[in-house]
Parts: C-alpha cells; sequence; structure tokens
C-alpha cells in the first residue's frame, strides 16, 4: 500500500489557503478566552510564589521543594460528544489529561473528576471510558464529584510530579531551535470527530505505557528546549501557541511532516488532534536523539522547521509561503500579545 | 439580644421527625451514587499503590515520599446555583475545595477550573468570583480549561500537602471517641439557598486565613482521631458519611449543639453548609486541646456526642431518641455496605 505522504502535490499545494483553515479553524479559535481569563487572576496573584509555570502551558507546575515540582492540569470535554458517545468522553478525558502531563516530562500520579448527567445511563458509560483509560495509561482515578442532573459534563484534572530542572515547558523555544513534530501513526480517523486521529483505544497497556516513557527520557536528558501536547489546534496551531507564549517565531516546511498511513488530506492532517502528539523544540545537536528515543518508543518523529526570532509562523513547500500568525498583530491565546 | 439556642424547646422537639427530615434531605441523597462510581474504578486499581486514601475522603492523599502527601480533590458546582448567582458559584467553588484540604489537616497549594458557558457575561462574574476566593484564601488558580458554548457548569479541583502520619482522615474514629462538631458562627444565611450559612465574604483575608490554620494545628499535633469538612448533608448527614467509612456508629445530644446568633430554625440549622465547618473526633483527653485551638482560630466548637461501635447514627434530646441513618441496613454513599 502506498504512503499516505506520497500522495501529496506540493507543488500545487495552495499554502495560503491553507495558512488560512489553520488560522480560522475552531480548534485553534477556542483558545482565545485564555489571556481574559490569565489577567482576572493575575490581579490576585500576590501568592503565586510557589508556582512555576502556569498559564500558557500544558500543566502547572508547583513547587514542593527538595528539587520536585507538583504538575497540576485540568481537562474539560467538548458537551456534544459527551451526549454522542459518553464511553468515548471518558476514554478521552484520560488521555488528554495524561498527555498534559507527559508532555512536560512528567509522570502522571493520579486524576479527579467532575461529571453531571441526568441520565443514568450516561455515567455508567463515562466512567466505564475512564476506568479503560486507568487500565491503558496506569494512572488512577482517586475522588471526585457527581452531579445527578443538569445536562451531561465531564471535567477531569490531574497531577503529576517532575523535577524542577527537567521540565519541558512550553515559554522556552528560542531562536536557531529546530522544531520536531512527533506523533503516534499507528491510527485511524476517530469514531466521533473528522479531527481526532484514534491510535489507542486498541493497544495494550505495556505499548502505550512504553510510549508515553519517551517524553520522560527526553526530559531527564534536558534533550529538548521547549514541547507541548498537541491538542485541538492540530500540529500548526499547537506550535504557534508554544512560539507564542516563548516569543518567538518558527518556519515550517510542510514537506517535512510525517503523514499516517490512512486516508485522510493532508490538510485535514494538518487539524488533527492525534491521540499521542507533541511538538518539540531542540537545539540542532541534540535533534537526532530526540528522534531517536521517540521512535524507539514507537512515536514517528521527524524535524519539520526551525524557530526564528521574528515572531510569525510561517509555512513553505518549496519556494510557496504563506504566514499562518502574526503575533505582533494578533495571538492565539492572546496570552503575550503585551 | 437573646441567643437562637435558647429557643429551641427540645422537651418537646419531636426528634424521630427530625431524623426522617436529615435523612431524606436532599444534601444526604445526592452522595448515594459514591459507591457505584468507586466500585467502576477499583475494578481497575491494581495501580492504585501510591494512595494512601481515596474515595469516601474529603481528598485523596498521594504518598510522593519523603512522608508528604499530595492531597487531590474536586468539587462542581450546582447548574442552578451558577444560573442564579456566578458570582457566588465561582466564590463557593474555591471556598468548597480549600475546605476539603483544610479538613484532612493539609496545606492548600494551588487550583485548576473547568468553566463552561454560552453566555460571555457568567465567564466574567464566575472568575471574578474565584477571584476574590483566591484573594481571600491565599491559594492561586493556577490553570484550568474553558468552554464557550453549552449549559454553566463549573468544576474546580486542588491540591495540597500534608505529612502522612499528621493526615486527618474520614475513616478512623474509633469506638470512645468524642465527636467534636466545629463551625464558624459569624455569618448569615447565605444569599442562594436556605441551606448554606455564608460566614466568609464580608471577612478580611488575615482573618480566615488565621481560621484555617487551626486545623492544620490540630493534625499537626495530632490531637483528632479523623474529621470531615461539613458540607451538603450539613452536620449530621456529614458525620453520618464520616462514621460510615470509620465502619463505626455515633450517638448525637442534639442539646450540646452550638447554634449561631441568627434567626434560623434548629432543624435548619442541623441541614445547613457552613461557609467553615468540621465534623472532628478526637480521644476524649484531648478533646479539649482541639476545641481550645478551634476558638483561638474565631471557630466555634463543642463537644456534642461520641463514637461507638455499634453502626448506627443516633440523636438524642433528653430522653426522646431516634436513629438517623443504619449503616447495617443502608449507607449514605454505600461505600461501605458490604
Amino acid at each position: 500500500m502506498e504512503k499516505q505522504g506520497h500522495k501529496v502535490d506540493f507543488g500545487h499545494l495552495d499554502v495560503e489557503a491553507l495558512a488560512g483553515k489553520i488560522r480560522s479553524f475552531e480548534g485553534v479559535s477556542r483558545k482565545r478566552p485564555i489571556a481574559d481569563i490569565a489577567a482576572i487572576f493575575e490581579s490576585v496573584s500576590d501568592m503565586y510564589g510557589d508556582c512555576v509555570v502556569d498559564f500558557g502551558d500544558d500543566a502547572a507546575a508547583i513547587d514542593i521543594g527538595g528539587g520536585d515540582v507538583i504538575l497540576f492540569a485540568a481537562d474539560g470535554i467538548w458537551g456534544r460528544l459527551i451526549e454522542k458517545s459518553p464511553w468515548w468522553a471518558g476514554f478521552t478525558s484520560v488521555l488528554a489529561n495524561v498527555n498534559d502531563i507527559v508532555a512536560m516530562g512528567g509522570k502522571p500520579l493520579a486524576m479527579v473528576d467532575v461529571v453531571s448527567s441526568s441520565r443514568c445511563e450516561d455515567f455508567a458509560e463515562i466512567f466505564s471510558g475512564m476506568a479503560e483509560g486507568v487500565k491503558k495509561f496506569g494512572v488512577p482515578v482517586v475522588g471526585g464529584h457527581t452531579h445527578p442532573e443538569g445536562t451531561a459534563s465531564l471535567s477531569v484534572a490531574i497531577i503529576g510530579i517532575a523535577k524542577k530542572d527537567e521540565l519541558i515547558r512550553s515559554d522556552t523555544a528560542s531562536p536557531g531551535d529546530v522544531v520536531i513534530f512527533a506523533a503516534d501513526m499507528d491510527g485511524r480517523t476517530g469514531p466521533n470527530s473528522p479531527y481526532s486521529f484514534e491510535s489507542l483505544s486498541f493497544k495494550d497497556p505495556a505499548t502505550i505505557r512504553k510510549m508515553y516513557e519517551a517524553p520522560q527520557q527526553i526530559a531527564k536528558q534536558r534533550l529538548a528546549t521547549a514541547g507541548k501536547d498537541i491538542s485541538n489546534p492540530g500540529v500548526i496551531g499547537t506550535l504557534g501557541m508554544l512560539i507564542e507564549t516563548s516569543r518567538v517565531g518558527a518556519a515550517v516546511d510542510l514537506t517535512k511532516i510525517p503523514l499516517p498511513d490512512v486516508d485522510v488530506s493532508f490538510e485535514r492532517w494538518l487539524l488533527m488532534h492525534p491521540g499521542t502528539g507533541f511538538v518539540l523544540t531542540a537545539q540542532p545537536k541534540n535533534a537526532s536523539e530526540c528522534i531517536r528515543i521517540l521512535k524507539s518508543g514507537g512515536i514517528e518523529a521527524a524535524v519539520v522547521g526551525e524557530i526564528k526570532k521574528e515572531r510569525t509562523l510561517d509555512i513553505f513547500a518549496g519556494k510557496n509561503t504563506a504566514t499562518v500568525f502574526d503575533f505582533e498583530e494578533e495571538g492565539i491565546t492572546g496570552i503575550c500579545k503585551k
């Protein structure tokens, strides 16, 4: 079977149109309220002394002394996914939370949940999906809160632990770093959204846990300068968020992006939310070791671009170039607009 | 002004009817699904090795080594409160979470939130209420997730830190212990529910933080054998949850329960959710020191009963006695029915 990657006709790719589609993609535009929220809490942040990183990263890191930080994150699942498939909502909630900790080089410790629904059968399905996630990722759900009423909603928070000086943060990419795109390619279009790439439900726990140790290894050896979990904004949108908080720019060579062996268009692939996917930056000398570790964990990875000082995110294929975001004009989260 | 407590005619109190009202109170009956949830996650709990306590306590405690545990809890706010008053929902979410950590003798470290609403103005109000809570309690919000759509929902998770051997747990009360009821009496009926006793919005941060250090002191000196934050089930319902997980019973002398100097009926007071309130158990020899520490922090406290082996929760006033819960028959959470 011919690889999907071979089918992309980069010579005729309308890079400008692609940039526009990424910019206006709902997965990207939904990130805009972050700045307003951060501003509200900054006004009362005189007690934030123990917090190493907070808004804008996958997880907050709270310094507990002794060189350790507790990583702390929360994710909510879109109401429409819960209504469509409560089992998948439960499973996805675990996945999204684990990814937040893993992307920072941390070890996930435990989760708590808040679930509401007026339909009894939703609870059973949601918790069954979460229990499957617990089994696959080896991270327990240790408590929570249940509302037997209202429209369906599901929120999960997670904690993890990491060494303070080994954290993979979002705000630490520097000009001259290379950009690495890493994702588990062994998957298929998800059952509930054309923009989700499902690669975990059919894998056994040992395979998954091995995959999730790769970022921890990269963290321990301090091979990455920055990194972020690829979520709803897709690979380019996620890189955009990373460079926005790092106050840098990036140029991505579209022809270098690894493609899965499934029937999705190139444009769709760029907007997809992989089950396991990360954007990393590294000094050029460490890129090949990063890639080696990722691949040995079962994650496909390649250098796809580089970090630059000028604060735009540009994509190109050969001589066709377009700017997706200009952070001097407008941010994704707006968190670093000032 | 005459104290409300003087007005209770205990001689004519229908204790049996009161027991029935507590038993059928919505704040109590809403706790029933806990057992089913715990059962689902227990089936995949082979990786729960680091977790000291989980379902059934105010917060889970995860052993991170070196004698420390991370406390981890989540609370959701009832949808109807968010619709009625998003500011109070935000403020209450912080309060409820901080109480979960404080009740266990821990120091709160940080919170994350997941908020959804299709109304922009709700976000501003919710976050403004949360920011007020952050200021009052000195615990930062370090991250979260926002859904700009759907019906209003608000979930907050919190982490705290404590010494493993100083934890105030729910499942460790023993026959012969006394029961201490402790609550901040300087308050009024809450603005949004006849069952909430609001005592915090008008106090300054220094007063509040001093109050919340009292349980930490009791923990450090290991003066309590068990304890739990008084939440929606009210004082008797919360004691019921504590003795259920401790697999013991209790007898409460209604005439000993401290009353606030406000115009609420005795029955209402027993069903109220105080802003700051705890049920503690202690060996009789340590009760007076517990009470001294609580009072010096501004929390009214008194011995109101004792723990017994027979697994019923009985209330009495003079010779009038009634059984509120018989845990051999049915639990509140059902978590320890087996």
